[in-house]
């Protein structure tokens, strides 16, 4: 049987076919229509994926291509405090891809959506020589709750809200699939699903402080500007990996960290399979986690560690010496300085 | 002198000199934070421009590329009766572009953007083999003033705000610069003008009836529900062309239209340029001259015509009967009925 492509369908057949996606009445006007909740922010983040730099076909099929680019969208919401109230997608592709790519890739995105209670509320889709998705995600917060990476203070501490390094490993594994024999299957199947659908982290959200405790509470009272003394939580997400979300965090607060290499969230898999400096590495900079990296009271990282359970763990502190430190508390391995060269580069 | 690429100065070199075109407090977060006027809706489009298929080096210089991709999305949002909160921008080009160029891009979004008093607040970029551009804007409405398609009613008149035919001219001219030598240098300018930077009509929202003063007014109050009683306004954008407009407007609202071809606001330059025959045609599936095609009432549309000014015109008017047809009250020509097929597909 011959496969149907966009071509084979046409603008107008592909478009209506992609409206099965996409909740009935937003479709059908210039331009979508939602409803905010009463006196919330909105939060806005885009993505491009491109084929062949962000995904191909050898590692990610077309459902997983649009699970993670949703996934990474509501992330960045999540690392802002925000929830989702939906996402628009701009889709190229070439007029000879099949009709079932594009098809599963939505089908992918609204598995991903639903989880989360969001919808896609509007797109486009065009002629391009290469397949790209450019995807913007929309969520709202209250003014006091959200969380930006310019508020830590010496004196927090770092939470990382589940493991790492197993995005990378997946990765690994679905390169190179003669790899990782000595894996058990169930493990194996987990690094590759952290790969290829991972989940945004917008459950942490529910479970933060109420902002108008946090206001109550607050210790940094004195001496800094309203929005400053709001923000208690401080933070981002870990896309770019755990280290990067730290510098990241120090640079736009003006302050440094110490890491503690013994409760690096490791992915227990990890341990089993790779060397311990490997482990690291990956945990360190392997990136697409998609948890979250929050600076926040000592008190309060406790007690949300606790509510999350799973592999939360407070990983270190942020210092007022701007130097972010890797120290290592059984004096084995030599303190190390983590800079941002070592982050991803798009070109 | 070596041209720089985005090669030369990397991902994070360009990032740099991009949010220089972005205000400082929206860069340096997971996303962007908005702060909407109280008790309004949320109004979301996007649009994806692709080299070669939607722009080309002949006709659109970057500067162009960026205010008319920017042009198109304002435009969405006033066809939806809402005034803008921002776009984000999504950036897809090779290694090999030159910085310059994707400044010049940022520059023509901004020069438009400025022009409405909105601004980008985010965006991603990556590498493509193709340049892309994945736009999405966003506005606020009141509740009772969205302009919808499906809300047309027999007994409305159609309200066109301004001349059209005038962008695909321009097109013509940069296409065949030898032609058009009859043309006066002024409207020569206008033309291309009109193709390279259109105008959305984001000044019409704020000239229309008040929507409290919709409502009560509303003949419409018997009957229907209670969102279709409150639209007085129904419509769309012309970004397809003007016959599109009607068209869709009528699928929607499961009516028809009558369109009187003496009345069709044709571009004035063109009149002197080309048979009127070829005038009605790139009046009537021209697009891109991004006016904006209402339904209303006579009375409201007469006192609205009059405060736009400028080749606004009532050009029609909605019937019970389905079809939509172009008449000509002198009886030289014969009717003739519109149909979507002219339309232009994109695949």
């Amino acid at each position: 049987m011959e496969m149907l492509t966009i071509q084979d369908v046409g603008e107008q057949g592909l478009l209506k076919r992609l409206q099965a996606f996409c909740p009935p009445e937003m479709v059908g006007d210039d331009a979508a229509v939602l409803t905010p909740l009463p006196e919330r922010l909105l939060v806005v983040t885009t993505d491009v994926l491109v084929e062949h730099v962000h995904f191909s076909p050898l590692t990610t099929p077309p459902i997983s291509v649009g699970w993670r680019a949703v996934a990474a969208n509501l992330s960045d919401l999540a690392a802002m405090g925000a929830l989702p109230l939906g996402i628009t997608v701009g889709l190229g592709a070439p007029s000879t891809t099949s009709v079932d790519w594009v098809e599963d890739l939505y089908r992918g995105m609204v598995d991903c959506l639903q989880r989360y209670g969001t919808v896609i509320v509007g797109g486009d889709i065009c002629r391009s020589p290469v397949i790209s998705v450019a995807i913007t995600a929309f969520g709202q917060v209250q003014p006091r709750g959200v969380i930006r990476r310019s508020t830590a203070l010496p004196g927090d501490v770092i939470l990382v809200t589940g493991g790492h390094g197993a995005s990378r490993a997946g990765l690994e594994l679905l390169l190179h699939p003669e790899m990782g024999c000595e894996l058990a299957a169930i493990d194996r199947a987990t690094l590759i699903r952290a790969h290829q659908y991972p989940q945004p982290r917008l459950d942490v959200v529910g479970k933060l402080p109420h902002p108008e405790a946090l206001r109550l509470s607050s210790p940094r009272a004195s001496g800094m500007n309203q929005s400053t003394r709001e923000a208690l939580i401080s933070g981002m997400d870990s896309s770019d990996g755990l280290a990067d979300a730290v510098l990241q965090i120090c640079r736009a607060s003006g302050v440094g960290a110490r890491l503690d290499r013994s409760a690096l969230p490791i992915h227990p898999a990890l341990k089993t399979w790779k060397s311990a400096e490997t482990a690291v590495q990956w945990t360190l900079y392997g990136g697409e986690d998609f948890e979250l990296v929050l600076c926040l009271p000592l008190e309060m990282a406790q007690s949300l560690v606790g509510e999350l359970g799973g592999a939360a763990a407070i990983v270190g502190a942020i210092t007022p010496d701007p130097d972010v430190r890797l120290i290592d508390p059984t004096g084995v391995q030599p303190d190390e300085i983590l800079s941002l060269d070592r982050g991803f580069q798009h070109f």
